[in-house]
């Protein structure tokens, strides 16, 4: 059975990116921080096109969300720097290089039209106008099934919260605070239920593991 | 070395309580459940005076946090329904009955003079009205080598992060949401550093404990 999940990393106090993000600092104020604990494993580095790293507590962790993830969803903000408007000369393509490491159908919210974007690798951006609901029947089509990721930022994630539609999600506890930053559950639903699956201490991070009911 | 520590219950919003504290809902709309994986356990029944409970991954971590403390230090509020005024006939005498689970001197700050209030089994609630700063000075002579425990509530479990005296601190992180509720780390000094130190996961709870430096 398909399932939609998401996983993102988070202060201490709740924000998945700190204050006043720029086009410079897209993960705002000390939000690169938030990942640091990602960089040096392994199974970060590999999909990423980078050698060696580091096998931890976080390993199999970081391998489970990605297996079995046959596509997924994200917002304008998340594919290319802050700010709107139409797609210019659709130069931009997105933040990851020729080789994304999604290596999947990743449908990508925005009110402004483009073609698809296929790059290298097996990730195809496609552009969805018409709502999240919209993207998400457009990526149970192209999963089957394997599951749906929803790849972020904090709004998609809530947003899909809020529609009943998650599943499951983690939050990556990092050990610092971001105050003023984004926070992912402003403006959640305060009857969600959601119920512990699992917690994982490992260097420098927290990986909490929530299943959602309504 | 004595140590100042606190632990707190906390939404995985972030929240210490729900919204709408009121005399009948200390905690706010909600916020009970906050602390329902510890009322099963043995650890906690017992310093409240009840027989049986449970013993599962949490027990280590509360016996560890109730062991080597020698004073503790309360925020008003805490001590008594939310609001304020003088002490009246001063027959308020806290939540926990005769004997409350605290066992040593507990400073409680206040804008209002009040005798010393010695209760059964070793709890002598002292009421502190010239700040934080006196009452930890009071708290350092009472506990000797032994930790200063700060009690709550988040306010001042906030106040005392911002002076920097806290050096550790532990999250019981609760699976639910409380959007609107009471949030720890609102107004938090941004230039706190904070380390992981280790995260327990247990039934229907996590434990996040956390150094503090500047």
């Amino acid at each position: 059975m398909s399932k939609v999940r998401f996983h993102i990393a988070t202060s201490l106090d709740g924000c998945v990116a700190g204050p006043n993000e720029s086009p410079e600092e897209p993960l705002g104020q000390g939000g690169e921080a938030l990942h640091e604990w990602a960089f040096e494993l392994a199974a970060w580095r590999e999909p990423h096109g980078r050698d060696g790293g580091e096998v931890n507590a976080s390993t199999p962790v970081i391998e489970e969300r990605q297996a079995n993830v046959g596509a997924g969803i994200m917002g304008r903000n998340m594919f290319g720097p802050v700010g709107g408007g139409d797609w210019g000369d659709a130069s931009w393509k997105g933040w990851w290089g020729d080789e994304p490491p999604y290596h999947h159908h990743v449908f990508v919210l925005t009110h402004h039209e483009r073609e698809p974007l296929e790059m290298e690798g097996g990730t195809t951006f496609h552009f969805v106008t018409d709502g999240i609901e919209s993207a998400l029947d457009q990526a149970r089509t192209a999963a089957g099934e394997a599951d749906i990721q929803i790849h972020g930022g904090a709004s998609v994630a809530r947003q899909c919260l809020n529609a009943g539609v998650v599943d499951e999600f983690e939050l990556d506890v990092a050990p610092l605070l971001l105050p003023g930053g984004v926070r992912l559950f402003d403006g959640i639903d305060p009857d969600l239920r959601i119920e512990l699956a699992r917690a994982v201490d490992a260097p420098g991070v927290t990986h909490l593991k929530y299943t959602v009911s309504r």
